[in-house]
């Protein structure tokens, strides 16, 4: 199982967990297993013990010698917070970054200084006078340096959420309040991000010239206490460090001080520290920390620039393993590198994808295991995020319905529309929410589905066939195929679809996507020509039978060409220049032209096209911009091909021109005139095309098998933590029952859609709360459950009746939100990115970690074959075989196959993944060449890399 | 002088260079004073010695114990680069990063090893025999370690430039030819990058088994000698070190390796080793470099990823003042420090801006300065670089000649045209380049002369005045203000021109530019008018006058109302829908609203707006992207609007439509039909007129002066490091006289633009040629010389002739074009990042420097400020009197002056800069607060904030 990792990297090193839903990875960042396990309650069992979380705060001491005030000039959970002094405001988040002297003094100094553990004081006045009983001190030194110590100190509490300048001016100024000391605590906005039960240390550091020695001391206090004003928010203390002395060091104790809180903020000293008995262990605790940390040399960094987050953290267990060497003895570490492993490599085949052997065995299987959690399903979505989950899921389940709709009702001439759309996509949606394995996947159209149906329409129309019926009977196969499918457990073979099959999917439906809207938009040109200039296009009148059969006249010199009609000379006509409905409603006829053309419409289509396309790919990119609100930006990020299309429709209808629009029938029936709700099984077929009907059908299944499963194993991916399990088998029966009621109603094909579900997913995550100071939110599991995806759909078959508002949507704006839906979904393959590489000299190639591993030209070896089938591919599909590209984009998994031939598997395990027998006939030494010379540090950066879900993977 | 720099310091702190035209700042990369000082040849008598700049590379032994190997698995000289052994070929150049245990350990082997210093070796074996001299090494094993060492390394040497695919297959392989070592070693392409007299420094490590104990030996050479194949290209090596040793380290050995190869590649420690007397010296560096590390706390970074090479580098001043401190003492110390202080703040008033205080003094005085290099400013041109300088400068010269030139007619009406504006730029132009103070500038079109020649030209038809006459008379009073203000050496007022005034100045030119763009388009749409459903315009048909004066009877009940003529029954007619010119042709009358309308032109001409911005601005964006080789990238992002405007007329003339062209004669003659080339000095103006013209011109004479001051004073910033010294006086002198010659001729006014003159200075930049691994080329200087502008100018002369070619380019790219510029200007400037700061929340934000200091509602209320003057302006700009709009930028100055009562000098030391007398007045004290508070660290971080022209202050 160790060999599937490679496969899932993500590409680009930089950005490494940006395509990821946001952390919800088992090695991800927050949920990597630390030694605190505060975010993860099952940690505990594993031996390590859990420990509060530590918010270190730094207080100043500065105005030495006249004005002496201690100040709070820094603050740490895991990164660093620096007040700007002079900007009154909290810096961002950063990785902090000490001088390896001020490390070195602090360890000295703690050396000699005074180290008290367990100290049993019960307020701060307790405790200062604990820390001043050092010999060194004279009464009344110690008298002073008491008064100075309970001084308050001034704390910055920065208003969160709102600006500063909106709430106060100086917000500093607000501590000089001496009246309510804890109130302002107690409202520090701070305190809602820390998870109940986190402590504080704090840090006293500074400059005070009355000492004649340097003062140092490290409390570990036995109970936590509040120490009164000292922490900026209210949390009990669990420790305390004073670090004070003479001007000679100048800013070393500010250094020092930071040291400190720097070390205090490393879990693993925390863990050390908690349990330490001694000055010893203290200082071993340190000396630890001190033989891992990273060095940056001198001269090549600019040490005042402060470095962002990481956004993948690395993983604690090597430093947990080391100290529970120490602790435990070599038996505990097994475990843990036992779970470890899981933890990194946990891509063996799920239980769900292991073949029983018996026929049905695996929907049997599947049918029991989603029944034991059917009442859960509904009781588990009784939270107020479900209904935010609601809003969403239905918006982007219209938006779709929509589109798709009016795509089908014109590649099919009528015989599918917006009104089936919208029925079939609520009565399949809402079945399969109910009996469903994975009730999170959201079932819609999808582009393979709908290229093939085009397909299937342009063939029947070719051979003059009757299409609804014919479509039926292809039903009726597909599903006796897909049943035979579950009945055999073909859904196993999945695991046959690597990442060179997906892409491969991918992209030919991506790119047919493109094709088709910028070939639709320009078959719009044709039907609304561009005037040039002398074209006689314009030349229009209104003419009125004559008084004695003159109309007969013109009729019998009527030239055949149109061409010819302007330069005839009309004779004597009576004539007027009414626009030809006024005319043909007085009685005459229009005549020219230009009678019957619509000026204007053709480039107008453009805008519109390039304004929504333009739009909806703008608003995307502003979610991850820095304007506005996180929830603004988030609202209009997620609903950006809503927004387009609402601004499309916006534009066109403020100039009211007559742009084509959406057909949508103005009553409750079928789009296709004169036929009812049921097909008639035959029509005007011959008997003999209900079997027939069997050949395309076993391609539909293809299709649809491989379009459903890929989305399948995508959403049951171990990292999303799924705890009710998948249902693959039963899934697919469920398509297949849905697929035969569609097809007997004439509504459209479903099966379920990577995006949307993906989106339903991230609407649905549980996270902590807990989210402190550039840490990422850790992610606990999905809420699983079925109630989301019914009403979703339940409104959606209630927007029926919002039909009729659908007609002024112009076909431009749907052919632009189309392309859009082409270009992200190309986009975000590894493919493309590896396509691009192919533009790039090497020396500007971003570090990716393929690039680090695989020879370039063997990258650029691959991607051309990629490009060569994709070639093959659309060569097949502009042929009249163009219906049997399902089985062509099968034979991807026989060309993945052949490559094992031309690439080694270590190759093939960085550019895609490894196929099921491949990975278990190669001995784990067939890697080691590569490992044994890059050694460690790959090792780890491997261990590192998140298992990235490619999202986009298919278009919905 | 101190108080000047942070008002330069680069607004985004992430991305402080990148605005820089890349490196010619004093402190910046590069260029920084380092104790090597190969880059800078006068920094040898600061008393610092010039060392050699250094190549280090680590040689790895690998393949234990079977295949040994040795094979180079890293480089150095400031920045790492690392051997990708999986995919063969070197990383990107990044900062290396060190395990504190492995420079330890370093440190013990070495305490513990051998260590030659001023070693006399001659060749490779005599180097090796003496290494290899040690007590624990029995004479068996030394054969087989010299063997060993003497053994080929492996080197992979990697084309660059072209991709390594199209090389060979496997680059690497190369090396395993045995006949040609050193041919191999000659042809590497790294040796052109390293500079003559660079030294290597080998270090070899690895695991070798059959030692017993480590064994570590470093090693000086007396006299550099190539040392056979050891390193990748001939280089004499200066440093050798071995650590080899028994398996029981493991990487141990790599990582100490990586240790010494960082260590020898640190500038500092070069300095001491190279004149360390004993081990106790070399340990003492080590030591020395080990107190100035940056360290990087464990699990807050992933220690495996490579940070890019840093921008800005930090200054190394400091590190070389404690080593001189050491060998020096303190007096040379002093000077240092002073060229320091200098360094970093040169902003004194160069002497070019101090009062003489005689008449024409300033005049005198630059004259008689640039008369001594008047023959060198042709000499220095003999350089191949000035005939691409000459091609880049032509091409953007005549863009923005027929920009400039084609909205000059528009606004005039023909005054001014296409014509007239080639043919003032080319010879305004070469007659500045002749005889200016600064010839680098680019004499050309700026859109503040623009925007008032279009007010004085829409005053003058307002009140019926012969344009060119009036034109001719506020010429020769603007050529008297502007002598008078040479006379008076008015020009050292321009310090009192602050950022504040200079991006109101920007800021409202860039608003006007893209309002009127955006306005000319829509106006486009009232001339074209489009088609609504219904709207009877297509109507239109050829009536023939009838055999007995028919004709004159559609006169008689002819309507007034054109939208009655549709609905008018016309009675009997003779017709023919001809086209109306085929029907004038034949005698016949178009009749009907639809005979002047061309459809579909509104909406072309929106598309071709749309389009020849987007594609100038994403080409402008290319030049930052990662595709395409550098030669490609800097063409497409320097070309863009050539580029942009190529394509856009390319769009039109595929289509073929009649889109309204740019007008030029098609002859050499004035745009304005029947004038001669000289302006008659009244025309039918009134003669007082003459003296009334003084009014508007002393308005120009403020706008002039500033926009040509503003340029000048950037283009003379100290950090281009221009020898030839400024020509403020003369300049202004200059354009004077070239404008009373154009106000004469009838030419357009022309100053010095500051986009255009960047570019021309940065296309003559003269840069040394070493840049090795990551590190930024050094800036050496410009080529000033006279000769490039002239030849320019001589070429758009000899483009007149072009001129009727250009009647093929559609107003509406020109449009596209102008509203990019104003875009493009706008987003330049610091307010507009400021107005963007309104929108986000506070967390969001940059980390920016400004608000690392300055409070966030101070800066807002500075923005708001800001905005208020830019709404008065435009307000003002609106209204009838709108042409004293250049005496209320000049206003901008009174106002900034007015903010010292409102913010403190530090927050506008910030936000903006300071006044003279305000910079003279401050006691350097009043800074002290926020100095003493961040301390050490913030001084540095002012220290290596370069200075960054502003170079789009201005819309040439």
């Amino acid at each position: 199982p160790k060999m599937k990792l490679p496969g899932q990297e993500e590409f680009e090193v930089s950005s490494a967990c940006e395509n990821v839903p946001t952390g919800e990875l088992e090695n991800g960042p927050g949920s990597c297993p630390s030694p605190d396990g505060t975010s993860d309650t099952n940690r505990g069992d594993r031996g390590v013990p859990t420990d509060s979380l530590l918010f270190i705060q730094l207080n100043e001491l500065l105005g030495w010698p006249q004005a002496l005030e201690w100040r709070e000039t820094g603050r740490w959970v895991l990164f660093e917070e620096k007040l700007e002094v002079g900007a009154g405001r909290w810096s961002v988040p950063h990785v902090p970054t000490l001088a390896l002297p001020s490390l070195q003094k602090l360890r000295s100094l703690l050396a000699e200084g005074l180290v008290l553990l367990d100290c049993p004081a019960q307020s701060f006045l307790e405790l200062v006078e604990q820390v001043t009983r050092v010999e060194s001190l004279s009464p009344e030194l110690r008298g002073q340096l008491q008064a100075l110590l309970l001084q308050r100190p001034q704390h910055l509490i920065q208003p969160t959420g709102t600006r500063p300048c909106q709430g106060s001016a100086h917000p500093r100024e607000a501590s000089h309040n001496e009246e309510a000391p804890l109130k302002e605590q107690r409202q520090n906005p701070l305190r809602q991000k820390l998870p109940p039960g986190a402590e504080a240390g704090a840090v006293l550091a500074g400059e005070l010239g009355f000492l004649v020695r340097p003062l140092g001391a490290f409390v570990r206090l036995r109970d936590p206490v509040v120490l009164g004003p000292l922490i900026e928010v209210p949390l009990p203390s669990r420790f305390f460090c004073l670090l004070l002395g003479p001007s000679t060091l100048g800013r070393g104790y500010h250094e020092m001080g930071r040291a400190m809180a720097v070390l205090l903020s490393d879990r693993q000293f925390q863990w050390s520290v908690r349990r330490a008995s001694s000055l010893h262990d203290l200082l071993a605790a340190l000396d630890a920390f001190l033989e891992e940390v990273t060095v940056l040399p001198p001269g090549r960094w600019d040490p005042t620039a402060r470095i962002a987050p990481p956004k993948c953290l690395p993983s604690q267990h090597k430093r947990l393993l080391s100290q529970l060497r120490e602790v435990k003895g070599p038996s505990a570490q097994h475990g843990a590198l036992a779970e470890d492993r899981h933890g990194h490599w946990p891509h063996a085949p799920s239980p769900e994808l292991q073949r029983t052997g018996r026929l049905f065995g695996g929907l049997v299987q599947d049918v029991r295991r989603k029944a034991l959690w059917y009442t859960s399903d509904f009781l588990d979505a009784l939270h107020p995020q479900c209904f935010s989950a609601v809003l969403y899921i239905y918006l982007a389940t219209i938006t779709n319905a929509i589109t798709f709709g009016g795509l089908l009702g014109e590649a099919t001439n009528g015989a599918q529309g917006v009104l089936e759309s919208f029925l079939g996509t609520a009565v399949a949606g809402a079945a399969f929410c109910l009996m469903a394995g994975q009730p999170l996947t959201i079932l819609s159209s999808t582009g393979p589905v709908l290229v093939f149906e085009r397909l299937l329409f342009s063939f029947s129309r070719d051979y003059s066939l009757d299409y609804l019926p014919f479509r039926l009977w292809v039903g009726i196969w597909v599903a006796t195929f897909c049943l035979a499918l579950v009945a055999t457990e073909a859904s196993v073979l999945v695991r046959y679809f690597t990442r060179f099959t997906e892409e491969g999917f991918c992209a030919l439906i991506s790119l047919i996507f493109i094709y088709d809207a910028v070939g639709k938009m320009l078959s719009l040109t044709s039907a609304y020509p561009i005037q040039s200039p002398g074209s006689p296009a314009y030349g229009c009148f209104c003419q009125y039978p004559d008084l004695g059969g003159n109309e007969s006249q013109w009729k019998k010199t009527e030239p055949k060409d149109r061409d010819d009609i302007s330069s005839m000379d009309l004779g004597l006509v009576n004539a007027s220049l009414l626009p030809p409905p006024e005319c043909a409603r007085r009685g005459g006829h229009p005549r020219g032209p230009g009678c019957h053309i619509v000026p204007d419409i053709a480039f107008f289509s453009v805008l519109l096209f390039l304004t929504s396309f333009l739009i909806a790919t703008a608003l995307k990119h502003v979610k991850t911009s820095r304007f506005f609100p996180s929830v603004v930006r988030k609202v209009l990020g997620d609903f950006s091909s809503v927004l387009a299309m609402l601004l499309g429709c916006g534009l066109d209808s403020f100039l009211g021109l007559a742009t084509p629009k959406l057909m949508v029938p103005s009553e409750f029936k079928p789009t296709l005139p004169g036929r009812g709700w049921l097909v008639s099984p035959f029509g005007a077929n011959p008997w003999w095309l209900s079997v027939a009907a069997a050949l395309p059908a076993l391609l539909l299944s293809i299709l649809i098998f491989m379009d459903q499963q890929i989305t399948a194993v995508i959403l049951n991916r171990a990292e999303y933590k799924l705890r009710k399990g998948a249902g693959f088998h039963l899934d697919l029966f469920c398509v297949a029952v849905l697929l035969l009621l569609t097809s007997v109603l004439g509504l459209p094909w479903y099966v379920s859609a990577t995006v949307i579900s993906l989106a339903h997913m991230d609407s649905l995550r549980r996270e902590s709360t807990a989210c402190v100071l550039g840490e990422p939110r850790s992610f606990l599991g999905i809420r699983e459950q079925r109630l989301t995806g019914l009403v979703v759909f339940i409104l959606t078959g209630a927007s029926i009746f919002l039909a009729p508002v659908l007609k002024f949507i112009p076909m431009p704006v749907l052919y632009g939100i189309f392309l859009y839906m082409g270009v992200a979904a190309i986009s975000s393959i590894q493919f493309t990115k590896r396509v691009q590489l192919l533009l790039m000299p090497a020396k500007h190639q971003p570090d990716l970690l393929l690039l680090r591993h695989v020879p370039l030209s063997r990258v650029h070896l691959f991607t051309a074959i990629q490009l060569a089938c994709l070639g093959l591919l659309w060569i097949i599909k502009s042929t009249p075989a163009a219906i049997i590209f399902p089985l062509m984009l099968l034979g991807l998994v026989g060309v993945r196959k052949a490559l094992e031939w031309v690439f080694s598997p270590q190759e093939l395990l960085w550019l895609d993944e490894l196929m099921p027998e491949k990975e278990r006939n190669i001995p784990e030494k067939g890697l080691e060449p590569e490992y044994s010379l890059s050694g460690d540090t790959e090792d780890s950066e491997l261990m590192y890399q998140p298992r990235a879900p490619e999202i986009n993977i298919s278009v919905n």
